[in-house]
């Protein structure tokens, strides 16, 4: 089920910049009992996103009625919202005036066995890297191949994640998640001012770990580092807080600390779904 | 007028990895007298550009067939062609198996005037950067956002053409174009090893200038070096080779090498339109 500025609809033109050149951005948004969670942090992101891109900043008031309106009577589901700079234009140039699309459609919440979030997953590094390209860090645009091409590096059914490290070494984020570590009792999660998307849960657990005055740093971590954690744990909208149970032939316990973060986030996330 | 997998649409599935994540490959087409010229080349380079996205290599029979029949009658126009990785898979994993979506679309011939070609094009650096992400160098694919903000540097129309260089402060390309330089009789043209497009028509113009013994080296170049060229000149399979005239404050004459590459490069286009 879609809604393609506001009409429900399968198809886009082929001419839409979205899919002639990935002139876009998009959000993935869990549908908790009609309500997509987290909705003002999600759009306030994308415009963001298209303030940085240039495109005209989306009708926050009709996103967020088409948002509803396909979400209400859903139990659990995964929303998708895509804003482009819409048709037209010749070549890379952008037309004038523009003419954002949006395109919102809901699909089933994926089956993520509960013990990925309570037991943890298996991980592995990526060899495809990310490159430093500050203009475009932390913005959910839509040029993903480097996600891509992470993901497609590896077959094997219980690995559920991969960590990509930028050219320098490193370490950013996994294909479709932002990355947190513990050593000694001080969160860590790598900056991402030339690459990687800014995620609302990594900002979330920012906030909760704030408000607990835990000992937090947001910079650079080498793969050294982030091998000799005491505990790491990935995140993002739809699996929330998964812990690493092993990264390459690294084994990793689930800690008190990402245990406490675990039930801060969930308090968090089922009052919004009330 | 398109073709969709082969049958006449204007509209694609929402769904097409093209329009989710830019997960796709293009070309873009000079159709003179109904000939879609270079079109083995073409065809060749999106080849390679879907193995090193692992998309499998499209039918080039059914892609020349339906590239021929939109040619059809078409005096002049450009054609442009996009393999996408299709539907499906769950997020950035890609589906198994992968069904490609091939789209055909025409379109009119830009108008450019002719003394674009004759009499050369102003031109200035862009302040966006290429990022180095040498998996992703060479090939023509959908995630084209840093050439659109490029692009969005200048409304002024009298400049026709945005220089980019990497973070490294190297020249590599135009927003639309590759560059070469001539200094001192000798060909020079960015080496795109770590980010760029390799253009049909840079690959042309290598083979005249290795055709005709000329001296050549594709290799790093700086501002400095590019300022203090005899010549300059772009390339795109639509626009062919356009000289330089001005670069920021600096001005070119419009030299005999370029005028030789002008000629050669003309004679074969007009050879191939038979």
């Amino acid at each position: 089920m879609s809604l393609i500025n506001g009409n429900i609809n399968e198809s886009i033109d082929i001419l839409d910049r979205g899919f002639q050149y990935g002139d876009g951005v998009f959000e993935t948004i869990e549908v908790l009992n009609g309500k997509p969670l987290f909705l003002d942090r999600h759009l306030s992101r994308l415009e963001k996103g298209c303030k940085n891109l240039l495109i005209p900043a989306p009708d926050v008031v009709k996103l967020t009625d088409e948002a509803l309106q396909l979400s209400a009577d859903v139990s659990h589901a995964v929303l998708k919202l895509i804003v482009t700079r819409g048709t037209g234009g010749r070549g890379y140039r952008q037309p004038s005036p523009i003419t954002p699309t949006r395109v919102l459609t809901l699909f089933p919440f994926p089956d993520f066995p509960e013990y990925f979030s309570t037991q943890g997953i298996s991980t592995r590094f990526c060899h495809h890297r990310l490159a430093s390209n500050p203009p475009l860090a932390k913005i959910k645009h839509l040029n993903r191949l480097d996600q891509i091409i992470a993901r497609a590096e590896w077959q094997d059914e219980s690995i559920q994640e991969g960590i990509m490290l930028d050219y320098q070494g490193q370490v950013i984020e996994g294909t479709m998640s932002n990355l947190f570590m513990v050593k000694d009792s001080v969160i860590y999660t790598p900056i991402l001012s030339d690459c990687g998307v800014a995620g609302i849960v990594r900002e979330i657990i920012i906030e909760i770990i704030k408000q607990q005055m835990l000992q937090f740093y947001e910079q650079k971590i080498g793969i050294a580092t982030l091998l000799t954690a005491d505990e790491i744990f990935v995140t993002n909208s739809i699996i929330g807080i998964w812990p690493v149970k092993q990264l390459q032939e690294f084994e990793y316990g689930i800690g008190a600390m990402t245990r406490n973060l675990q039930e801060k986030y969930q308090a968090i996330r089922l009052d919004r779904k009330k």
